[in-house]
C-alpha cells in the first residue's frame, strides 16, 4: 500500500474531499467575498469565527499532550505559537480581534465569547473533543483543510479590500499571515499522514477525519446563515445586532 | 480570605507540604547524592526518572488544552520549550540523553521507555490523567513541588560531581539548566496559586493537588529503591542490569 501510485491516489482522495465539500463552497462565503454582507452580518461572522480561532491552540495542545515523540511536538508547537504569539510578537488571535476593532466592535466583547452561537460551540467544541480523542492519524487528517484553506484566504482578501470599507491591510492582517503559516502547517501535516495512513483501513481513516473537519466548518457557516442572512432567525443567547459595539 | 495575611499563611501552607513530603527526603536520594548507589542503581534511576521527564510536556501540553486564556497559555508555553527544545537549541530531555550516555546506557534505549518500571508508569501516568481531568487550579497547584527543585537540584549537582566519575558539566547539564528554569516557572505557578485560591476549599483543593504530585514523585522513588536497592526485586519487565548499554 505504500507504492508510490498509492500514495498519489490518496492524496487525491483526499484533495476530492476538499473540493466537495470545503467550506469554500458555501453560499455565505459567496456572500461575505463579493460584498454582499451588510455590515451585521460581517459583524455576526466575526464574532463567531473568533469562537473557532480562539480554540485552535487548545485543540493543538490537546494533540500535542498526546504526543510521544519530541521532535513532532516540536513541529506542532509552531501552530500554537502562530495563533497564541510570543512575548515579541502577537499571533493570530490578537490579530482576529483587530478585524473585530475594524468592523466596530468592541474586541473584549469579542473575547468574552458572549453572543457565539450555540451551533458554532457545539461544532468547535466537537472539534477539539475529537482531536483530544482519536487515533493520532484522524487528529492530523483532520487539520488537513488547511490545504484548501490558501485559495479561500486568496478570495478574501481580495473581496474584503474590493467592497468593504473597513477592510485594510491592519484589519485584515490575519489572513495575510495564514497565507504563509498554512502552507508550511499542512505541508507537515499531509506528509505526516501520506507516511501513516498505510493500510486501507488506515486511509479510510484519514479521509474520514477530513470529512469530519469539513462538517465542523460547513456547520458554522449554516448556523450563522440561518440566524443572520435566511430566515435570519437568531436563537436566544445568540448576538443581536447593536450588542458589542466599540 | 484574600488578606495578605491569609495569603503568606497560604504560601507557608504549601510550602510546608514541601516540607514534609517532597522527594528530597527519600533515602533513595541520600543514597544517590552521598555516592553510595552502584552504576547499575544510577542507570535505573535515569531510566525510570525518563519517563517522567518525557511526558512533562504531554502534561503541559494537557494543561494548555484547557486554558482559554492566550495570556495564560503563552506564560505557560515556555515549560513546553524547556523540555523539548527549539530549532536551534536543544531542550531538557535531550539533556537527560545525555545523562543516560555518560552513564554508559544507549540513549535510543532509553528513549524507548523499554524497561521503565510498571509502578513508574502508573504513577506519572496519573499525573498526566490528573492535570488533564482536574480543575485548573488544582492542575496548577500540581506543578508547584518546583518550589522544592532548585535545593535538590543544588545538592544533586554536588554529589553528582564529587562521587560519580561520570558526571561533568556537560552530562548533568540537565540540572544546571533547571536551577534557571524551574524558579521562573514556579514564580508564575505560585502567584496564580496565591491568587485564585481565595476560598478555603479552593487553598485545600491546591494544597490535595500539591500533596497529590508529592505522592507521585515519591512513588517513583519507592518502585526504584524496592527493585534496584532493597530488596532488589525487579519486577516483571523492568530494566535488568546489563540491558539497554551504549
Amino acid at each position: 500500500m505504500t507504492d508510490p501510485s498509492d500514495r498519489a491516489a490518496f492524496e487525491a482522495r483526499l484533495r476530492r474531499i476538499g473540493a466537495e465539500r470545503y467550506h469554500d463552497r458555501h453560499p455565505f462565503h459567496a456572500l461575505l467575498h463579493s460584498g454582499g454582507c451588510s455590515i451585521d452580518q460581517v459583524r455576526a461572522w466575526v464574532i463567531n469565527r473568533y469562537y473557532y480561532q480562539s480554540r485552535i491552540p487548545m485543540k493543538d495542545a490537546a494533540f500535542m499532550s498526546r504526543v510521544e515523540d519530541p521532535a513532532l511536538r516540536r513541529a506542532w508547537r509552531s501552530r500554537i505559537e502562530d495563533h497564541d504569539g510570543t512575548e515579541d510578537q502577537p499571533g493570530g488571535i490578537w490579530r482576529w480581534l483587530r478585524l473585530a476593532e475594524g468592523v466596530g466592535l468592541d474586541p473584549d466583547y469579542v473575547a468574552s465569547a458572549r453572543g457565539v452561537l450555540p451551533a458554532t460551540r457545539f461544532a468547535v467544541d466537537a472539534y477539539v473533543r475529537y482531536v483530544r480523542d482519536q487515533p493520532l492519524l484522524a487528529a492530523v487528517a483532520s487539520s488537513l483543510t488547511e490545504l484548501f484553506a490558501p485559495a479561500i484566504h486568496e478570495q478574501r482578501i481580495a473581496g474584503l479590500l474590493a467592497h468593504y470599507d473597513f477592510a485594510n491591510p491592519q484589519t485584515i492582517s490575519y489572513f495575510q499571515h495564514r497565507l504563509t503559516e498554512a502552507p508550511r502547517d499542512v505541508a507537515f501535516g499531509l506528509g505526516w499522514v501520506l507516511d501513516h495512513a498505510r493500510t486501507a483501513e488506515q486511509q479510510d481513516m484519514a479521509a474520514d477525519a477530513l470529512t469530519f473537519k469539513t462538517d465542523v466548518l460547513w456547520a458554522q457557516l449554516d448556523a450563522l446563515h440561518s440566524a443572520y442572512v435566511a430566515p435570519g432567525r437568531i436563537p436566544p443567547g445568540g448576538w443581536t445586532p447593536g450588542e458589542g459595539l466599540a
